[in-house]
């Protein structure tokens, strides 16, 4: 691991990944033992990694399938869905299953298609789904808590799109923990803190069987090209990623942002589904469902 | 102009430049017609173009040329110098020449050997002689404001390389305009919403006789890196660039950066030149040319 410049054998490793994860759970205060977790699962090799860490740190944590309908030749998601099932029978864990054709009537596809903000856009509808979804489950369910398995490259490339732009109320908000608010489950991202292949060696030498596609919909996104763009940095100047997102958050903890509440949305019940939403009347998901 | 969606012929191309200009001078206040200028510079491009629409747009402006001492078997200041000498003089210009061997004993290719910050940072120590000089002769010549060539590509690269460590310090100072402080010259860059290209189109069809090399120590360093990064974003986003830069300015501006003082470093004068620093005691420069 040159950004750490640290080398470690498999025994080590397999050591190291969960104790550095209960580093970031309390440096960020995500939560705590007695907390009831819900572990959003995609059945990749982050979300099920979580998973997996959760467990042997000796946390309470379900999990959370959504099945986004995505077939495209690959099976990608009855295939994604297989992986989190095994997983969870295999270790005797509770896995709720959402399916999203069956609750609305369609599936991630056919949303898109009928979007306008889906044109060419398929992950920010995928996304404004799974949102939706997971926050839903979590409060029906009365979780204290719901956890993602975002990895460093990706919280890196959410932070670097949003830079490029200066799209200023997400950098006040992004982070490794978005606090509750009223009709909000907190969320947090334990993983944030190791590069992808970390992960991806982490699942690997755990021997966690997990989907190796990616979604097939996610080719040509942005959060994809802004990966390649920060890989190239990171390949010449190893570390660079990890740096750009720690600094950011050091950076704003120590204050370089304004703490004016007024850059940052006002939130009020969508009268549908009764989430927080930002817009002025129905939220985003039950204006795209309606359609 | 992929940007701006707009193509123009030479004869508006030539207008459209000075024009535009003038309303960014306007726009972020960086002089008045009244106030005299040193504009500094360095036999490229842009620096001539500026001096060169300053003229047109009848402001009263003087030129600053540093003589760096750089040779490296292509005579590159020596050509510089001859570059904006023939300038000034086909215009009957008035032109200061500053010699940093003469004035210092040593020119920069000796300053960055003797200094740790110059190993392999040769552009760092190169721009803290600058600044110091540009600075020292607006200050005892009694200019109101200096002015520099930077463009858009310049600007955007050192935004980007601050961002990627969000040095906070930096990020709320870095403008189109550096106010005037006690002992430090109001700093101004009339072209910064410029392309690099736009400029080249300018002196080109101006029929500016400028240095077409690179400076030959400014091979591998950073802010080259950084341009480059960002014309591969520019590239496949038209516009990419300005909008970072655009829209970082209208952040700081709508306030999403702090407005506490303390984040910014606090100046007092170098007890030998007697220009503000941030340093306990002497000034970098000083202490560097004291070697």
């Amino acid at each position: 691991m040159r950004q750490h410049n640290m080398a470690l054998c498999k025994e080590h490793y397999l050591e190291w990944v969960p104790v550095q994860t209960a580093r970031f759970i309390k440096k960020y205060e995500m939560f705590t033992p007695e907390e009831k977790i819900l572990v959003a699962v995609s059945g990749g090799k982050d979300s099920l990694s979580l998973w997996d860490i959760l467990q042997r740190l000796g946390y309470k944590a379900d999990g959370l399938y959504i099945c986004l309908g995505i077939d495209e030749g690959i099976h990608y998601s009855a295939e994604s869905q297989h992986m989190a099932e095994n997983f969870a029978n295999e270790r005797g864990l509770k896995l709720h299953v959402v399916d999203i054709q069956k609750e609305y009537k369609e599936a991630i596809p056919a949303l898109t298609l009928k979007s306008r903000r889906g044109r060419g856009k398929d992950c920010s509808i995928c996304g404004l789904v799974k949102r939706h979804e997971m926050n839903r489950i979590a409060r029906d369910f009365g979780y204290d808590v719901l956890a993602t398995g975002h990895n460093l490259d990706d919280e890196a490339a959410i932070l670097f799109g949003n830079t490029l732009i200066w799209a200023g109320e997400y950098l006040l908000r992004q982070g490794p923990v978005l606090s509750e608010k009223p009709g909000l489950a907190r969320k947090v991202k334990p993983l944030c803190r190791f590069y992808e292949r970390e992960m991806l060696a982490y699942a690997l030498l755990r021997g966690i069987e997990y989907i190796y596609d990616e979604c097939p919909l996610s080719v040509g996104s942005t959060s994809i090209y802004y990966k390649e763009m920060l890989n190239r940095i990171e390949n010449d100047r190893p570390g660079a990623k990890l740096t750009f997102y720690i600094n950011f958050l050091e950076a704003r903890k120590n204050g370089l942002f304004t703490d004016r509440e007024e850059i940052q949305a006002e939130l009020h019940p969508c009268p549908i589904c009764g989430q927080p939403t930002s817009a002025a009347s129905i939220c985003s998901f039950c204006r795209m469902v309606k359609k």
